[in-house]
């Protein structure tokens, strides 16, 4: 993982002893691990401090996250509207603490509601919720079908897991990080983000997306390490990302978001195969 | 899956039409993903009634489901603790939603701070975040260091994958699903939780757990089919799990708890051979 700003100076990754069992031998040996530590992401906003989540995450591009998560989250929609980022280095914070805390300044005008924060409820009525509200609620918050095109090359899709896998430094190392990747429509890797949770590592992408003024990703393919879900496709959609490529399997539920948004979902993408559930018309086989 | 109480009439696997993309040739198929729909957890109390979560999950052992967030959330200790659970099956509600929406009644007398359900802060203070603090926070929830013992022979350890494997039954249909499972120290199956969400396959285990009125499951071996992480350790800990396996790569802060805690730490465990990470020795190798 590139350092980035927002890198913490605590580290990506934890070097440990263990004990390796195979064939009835057992040897100690030292191995390296994905970090995994809890960041606070804090809104300084028209005088009032909150803190609006504690997610566990792994240190790198804190900054990103900080703005990805808050993107996902309708509190900003561009890099105009932070102000500033910084991490908590108030001599009251104790050391170990200092990089786990991330200050969010919005602009001045800008405000938001904390009680959307509070809880997510995928529900558009007090009384209810099921998938097909869950798909209302995301026009709700202003997400609207993408319109038609980036064409893609079926061989450019089959590149794309070699190309994640090849650039994924920190997985190799530990055996244990998602990652999320944008590529354009030529297969070229844009960005790559690594975090021990599936969300954070999305998050992390989006931010970068953000804070780089590139959102809407009207012209590139997101790409996750994993599965597909429901609030990965709501990330995707929110960024304007029109083709999202999983390695494993979506749930019903990212299929059906992929298909209300006219998105191109595909999955199972790996060793040259791959399957579309959505948006087939963006795919030049 | 087999068939629990609180198993929703919702199906937990949905047949979808797709594209399959296979050296140049396309073809039209159908196939089965695993489905996820929004769960709401309601919990009725002292005459009040009030959300506390609404989770993505795969339909299926949904009040296992709720009795593990509940556990989990230190909102529940025993089964005793639940006096009802049901699905909210007013005419109010929308057949779409009915089974999506599980009402808990505990028992009277038994009162809860909603506060402490509003986020989830790994913190001890006001002032800071970090690995030590999300420590100290299980200690001030209850947790202690667990009590030596049971011991495992390295061979039943081996054997876990190919046993959790065999009954993943909605994996085998879906390749999309997460697992966790509890065997016993001779490498028997008690029960096995499938769901799209690490977590709620965790939850729905020690849930199901719960109303059998096994917990502490000190006697058992927890296995999940992925990775460990702080929260996975966190929910086999309150749960009285002393060895937990895991697929794949623990998290640095996995790692923590389990030596925090004198838990067994196992990862990377598949093909024969596996790491230890804390508490080897529960271990016979």
């Amino acid at each position: 993982m590139r350092e980035t700003p927002g890198t913490a100076r605590r580290t990506s990754k934890t070097r440990i002893r263990l004990r390796k069992v195979e064939d009835g031998r057992v040897t100690s040996s030292r191995d390296v691990l994905a970090t995994e530590e809890p960041l606070e992401i804090r809104v300084l906003s028209g005088g009032e401090r909150r803190t609006v989540a504690v997610t566990m995450r792994t240190p790198g591009a804190d900054f990103e996250l900080a703005a990805g998560f808050l993107f996902a989250e309708g509190i900003v929609s561009s890099r105009e509207d932070i102000e500033k980022m910084s991490y908590c280095l108030s001599s009251e914070v104790g050391a170990e603490q200092q990089y786990n805390i991330v200050n969010v300044t919005l602009r001045p005008g800008l405000t938001y509601d904390p009680s959307s924060l509070e809880r997510h409820f995928y529900t558009t009525s007090a009384c209810g919720v099921c998938g097909k509200a869950s798909l209302e609620q995301l026009e709700m918050r202003g997400c609207r079908v993408l319109p038609p095109g980036p064409r893609v090359f079926r061989e450019v899709i089959c590149s794309l897991p070699g190309r994640l896998r090849s650039s994924q430094g920190l997985f190799e190392e530990t055996g244990g990080l998602h990652a999320a990747a944008l590529f354009d429509t030529d297969g070229n890797l844009l960005a790559l983000r690594e975090d021990v949770g599936r969300h954070n590592a999305t998050d992390k992408l989006i931010g970068w997306a953000l804070l780089e003024g590139r959102i809407p990703l009207s012209e590139g393919i997101l790409m996750v390490s994993g599965r597909s879900s429901f609030e990965i496709m709501q990330k995707a959609l929110a960024a304007g990302a029109p083709i999202v490529c999983a390695v494993s399997a979506p749930s019903s539920l990212a299929v059906d978001v992929a298909r209300e948004f006219d998105m191109t979902l595909v999955g199972f993408l790996r060793e040259g195969r791959f399957n579309v559930y959505s948006g087939f018309e963006r795919i030049l086989a």
